[in-house]
């Protein structure tokens, strides 16, 4: 994270790591079925990170099939990457059904700030009761400071927010719960805020690694719906040790890539528990 | 094949795998043009199979471009993975087309039975007449039920229905070859059963494998397409065998991907011939 | 390039490699922010390949958010590989902005001559003054006559353009700098003409590479815009390059597309300036 100053080692946690492990497991166990309405881009590779920790995706999409298919999804990934108005309307009914079921959803706010129409689909779906979200800085702050009526640019005191200051101020505003990746990922519901700390850089050259991140997140939460903010912090962490463990293999961005999706694949508890590194802020 | 039972180890007939070789080196000697609609999530795996295995794919999606380009191709794949309204029609164009100018298709009727939309399109599809039809149990049992005008749930008798009973049940309704991803793939055109017994489970690990080898049909078609069945069962027994070979280096789903492509290039007639496993079930 | 003969081997101009090297070390400094509508095959690969070497992709191609966006990006890449109509005014507005801003932009008229919607699409494109159009033998040829007037096998004069005539013949025609893809690819601007002589055979087994070299020579032409020809060269050698380096470790097309983005990512100046084979023609 770019705006989080430390000032002293943090302790780890040694209750988080079985934690993560425990909700790992369960993933493995109960194989939910995680409906993806994604970018493009991002299709193949957050598909293959659901199905390597143990996950069915289902990318579907069509708002002909909501109310048929929605329902039998264990939660829904919702990321609007390559966002047009056409994709629009099925996001908004799937993520109206999964709410009005008690299905978790989660929303991957990709390049909030990049137009504004896409700033204000991301407050639809903001408004729309996300269980998470998930960003990088910029976005939490775009989002952030938009749901907080701020314009871009206008509020000299909101320009210099700060990722961890925009993530609480939009986890109060949205009741969701909201997690900045970054060399640390944050995670918080507004008043708790907790760290991961695993992943390598390289995983910033890799597209869609955050979009990835972001289903793995909601497969998290479909085994533990009542404990968003454990379920975001161990995927945040899952995902950056399988990282860490395909760099140690990787020789550049496609092969980490491989590795990764391998290491998320056979990680065990032993390695697991050795490696996670949560922690309350 | 979850539905299947073999009372005792199949005989491998002698003449299969002979046949499957001759039919791979036609591919890569005529390299033929396969038009693929296809989902989204699909396009680089499905174009990758067949530039690996020495066919050449053509992404081609629009109605406007149907009446010119199809009659070039030598077959046409339909997939509904991440169908929407909008898709549609160009499929069923293509679809017409191609039978009009008696050029072979094959369907792959992703998810079938997951929403009443989903399902009446592939029923729309399957009344055009493909040449084959290629999906999991699920898909075909969904299909096949649908295509008799049973509704899910409705009648327990097929309720209980197995695969190699829907798939012979379709392939007499719609006058395809069908065929059923599984441990063991099963074709048939409703009267005669193969098995093809190649692959390996981590390939059910990897996103857009089933879609790969349905393009894989479609080309094996095109070279072949008096003898579908015959066709069929070489595509999906060589590339099982290309999974099988694939999994002696893979580490992983992702390292498996890379490995099965990289081998379904690679493949000569001294390993074909000792590894396919195709019988008269 | 097929078409191309060559008497005598190519004297490499010393100044070439280092000016190649020059733009490298630009691009990974500045990271230029690339906007790419394109299709949908080619995402994954072209955003990996611009994140390797140090570009930033923007894959955002929704009309509506070209006003906010496209001010914003230095260089554009138009690709029509999965065109369908609703694409179309997309790609037009941004690359009228683009003109507008005096922000390069590079068109892929991917199988331009696969159909007439197609070829049109691409002759309208054209019209709106690419800095650079990069296809291979046959789309050159394709587009070169159709902006001549040249129906389809109307002129045999024509008809038997070679892809070099074809691509001065554009280049002249549109302003454009064409660039060839092939054995050796041509770099010309309708009186110059320049040969990159890096790459591997495999490279063409790989969906989406020339795709992916299309956005690469956007990423150069964005940190050298008025040195289009310079930059699109440097940039088709340093990507056979990568492909050159990757085929060393490469066991076929899979392990090929990832061990060309590594290799993209690690080239250094001694490896580039030893490797690069530019030539004028």
């Amino acid at each position: 994270m770019r705006a989080l100053s430390m000032e002293s080692e943090p302790i780890f946690q040694q209750d988080w790591a079985p934690r993560a492990w425990n909700l790992l497991s369960k993933l493995r166990d109960q194989s939910p079925l995680v409906q993806c309405i994604t970018n493009f881009v991002s299709m193949d590779l957050m598909a293959n990170t659901l199905l390597s920790a143990g996950a069915s995706p289902a990318m579907i999409h069509s708002i002909e099939e909501i109310p048929d298919f929605t329902p039998h999804a264990h939660s829904i990934c919702i990321n609007v990457g390559t966002l047009s108005p056409n994709w629009l309307p099925a996001m908004k009914a799937a993520a109206k059904l999964a709410t009005k079921l008690g299905k978790p959803w989660v929303l991957d706010p990709v390049a909030a700030g990049a137009s504004g129409f896409r700033l204000n689909a991301c407050l639809e779906l903001v408004g729309m009761k996300p269980n998470v979200i998930r960003g990088n800085g910029s976005e939490i702050i775009a989002l952030s400071k938009a749901s907080l009526g701020v314009s871009k640019g206008v509020d000299s005191s909101h320009e210099s927010m700060d990722a961890m200051e925009a993530a609480k101020s939009l986890a109060k505003a949205s009741g969701a719960i909201v997690a900045v990746s970054g060399a640390v990922d944050i995670i918080t519901d507004g008043n708790r805020v907790v760290g991961a700390h695993n992943g390598v850089p390289m995983m910033q050259k890799i597209t869609a690694t955050g979009c990835a991140v972001t289903a793995l997140i909601a497969a998290f939460v479909a085994v533990d719906p009542l404990h968003a903010l454990e379920a975001t912090a161990s995927a945040l962490s899952i995902f950056g040790i399988a990282g860490e463990l395909g760099m140690d293999m990787a020789k550049g961005p496609a092969s980490l890539r491989m590795h990764l999706i391998d290491s998320l694949y056979g990680i065990d508890q032993a390695v697991l528990l050795s490696r996670a590194k949560i922690t309350t802020l």
